[in-house]
């Protein structure tokens, strides 16, 4: 999508050694460009949050596994270097199923290779690929949830259509369009007149990411207290609703940034649909119960200190807690799918429930 | 209640031409008390928080009207001066019923004075009055609240009770005690194992003096983003919410900060009690419909800028969302009656709607 006019991916291939990514911590205030070169890099870019959002952090370990096979030692110890970067890399952020999804198909194709320089070059074909599959996987998403979004414009007869989402599940969060947020692109670029209410998302803000995007493309937008959305819905100020999700049970339950259960009881409570834009690989196709997913404690420091810019314009941060209270900092939440109108997948729209999403990945049964 | 060992109000009369109050802005990071001299203090007192909470605003008001009388103008338009204080007192903020009530019973003491001494004496007199009762009523609250949580606490043979509360509803909203504390502090003082949920209350963080309240007090307590609440009841980890109120209708709906209507949910829908203690002068008698209770849009400032300490310990604010996207900031949200378990007031607990008020407040009766 467009930085200033220009467009950008969230993650390239800048040259044989370099992978290059957005560092979205600088934004919204500064865009940097970081150059990623080992494993140790691409796993501080993960865990510290350079990179976040389910998709991009699964392609963004796969490149990942190509620094690993480009890094390792040429002789006996390849495989083990390779398997402690697997492992390094899959302990960086426990919650996102996309980050296995993709080591597990880095894995594969790594075992194919024949020699190491083969090995090598299937890292990087399958990182490029599940690369490629996402930017296209979003961009199905845009056109299947731009239907949903278009529908609520006639029964408006054209007035604005009020979208609410939390976090970002936007192109930065993906490779290119996003998840919840490309059907919104869609619809703004049919020129159907709509509004977005962004959640701030605390701790981490990544709402502010959400704006800053919205704001690159010229999307109408409004920053809200993550406490808002419950009274914008009771005054109608809400058409529907859109988020991302991390890890998705085949039984349609929604593991997503903490505080999206709130927002899914209070669309429920005023008969606004809410809506989960997601590709397959967010699915957790094994799971039973989403109980079992494991939710992500982070650091209390995410609580304690904001980040921002000073009165000079430059990265400063605060601490606004007293020191003398503790603070938690659960990451995720779970949205149990009686609240989930449907999910919007690359295959289609379909209800949140085994059948469902059956019906669109008839592959996954049995 | 205690401030680094010694007790304290949050509002007092210094001397004949000063009242003083703590000033909450700067909060929890510095302890600073203020000077009020003026009706202009009070009114900036008020609209820009230094004093926050329904009940402390309405004794901060009625004290407005004694330095209203004070300062005027000892001649024919006395009169003038008090009415012009008086429409500039209720100017200050909206939603909160207690500085409408406050300023009804300032000016009838006012008028029924038969010299301009007296009046300055009744508005003086009925000022501290206002300020008694609401250190009394906060503390029966207290008694009754700590009854409930005695309740849960023997369900649980003892084990810690986990209270979850929004904004704050604490001492520092009042006088002393608080309202949604009260019955916490009562519970402590006991000996009950209690531990407190405190939501950051964005955009304005007043859980972080909550916080700050507990920690002076030696409650055990976690801080916690707003988003996370609903988590943590899906987890077991919440045994019942205590919030205040900044209005309640006779029927039982509760206008309270911003975000309470989404605990409500989540404490709904995961079978938990949902309580609200408020004084009876958060009662708006007269309203029909909560709808007409006008909800405070304040400055988007509040969203753009978080305050806080630099490294140095200094006060500090910074700027976090990109200047190019719109905010709004709603102060208050509406939680309808049948979300809440009960209410605690100063008579009693009460089912939140007319019959059950009427039950603890007969002479409202016709």
């Amino acid at each position: 999508m467009l930085v200033t006019g220009k467009q950008y991916h969230t993650v390239w291939v800048k040259d044989k050694n370099t992978i290059q990514i957005i560092d979205q911590r600088r934004l919204p205030h500064e865009f940097v460009i970081e150059d990623l070169k080992t494993v140790d890099d691409i796993v501080i870019a993960i865990k510290d949050m350079h990179v976040r959002g389910a998709p991009l952090i699964g392609v963004t370990a796969a490149f990942g596994m190509y620094l690993a096979c480009l890094n390792a030692p040429k002789n006996d110890s390849f495989d083990n270097y390779i398997k402690n970067s697997y492992e390094q890399i899959k302990a960086t952020r426990p919650t996102a199923i996309d980050l296995l999804w993709a080591l597990e198909k880095e894995m594969a194709a790594i075992i194919l290779g024949k020699s190491i320089s083969e090995k090598i070059e299937n890292a990087l074909k399958v990182a490029s690929e599940i690369r490629e599959e996402s930017i296209k996987q979003c961009k199905m998403i845009g056109g299947y949830g731009l239907k949903i979004i278009k529908e609520i414009s006639e029964k408006k007869k054209g007035n604005i259509v009020n979208i609410l989402t939390h976090c970002n599940a936007g192109w930065l969060a993906t490779v290119d369009y996003g998840t919840a947020t490309s059907p919104i692109y869609a619809a703004f670029e049919k020129g159907i007149k709509i509004h977005v209410w962004v959640d701030e998302t605390r701790p981490r803000n990544q709402g502010l990411l959400t704006a800053w995007e919205l704001s690159q493309q010229g999307i109408p937008h409004t920053i809200i207290a993550d406490n808002t959305g419950g009274y914008l819905m009771r005054q109608g100020m809400v058409d529907m609703v859109i988020v991302g999700s991390d890890r998705t049970t085949f039984n349609g339950d929604v593991t997503n940034k903490i505080g999206t259960y709130l927002k899914a009881l209070a669309a429920k409570d005023n008969n606004i649909p809410f809506y989960v834009a997601l590709p397959s690989s967010s699915i957790d196709w094994k799971l039973k119960d989403s109980k079992e997913i494991p939710i992500e404690q982070r650091n209390a420091d995410e609580i304690n200190y904001v980040h921002g810019i000073d009165e000079n314009g430059k990265a400063a941060k605060i601490r606004i807690t007293p020191k003398e209270s503790p603070a938690v900092n659960y990451a995720f939440d779970i949205t149990p799918s009686r609240l989930v109108t449907a999910l919007i997948t690359e295959r289609g729209v379909c209800k949140p429930n085994k059948a469902g999403i059956l019906t669109l990945f008839p592959e996954k049964n049995g």
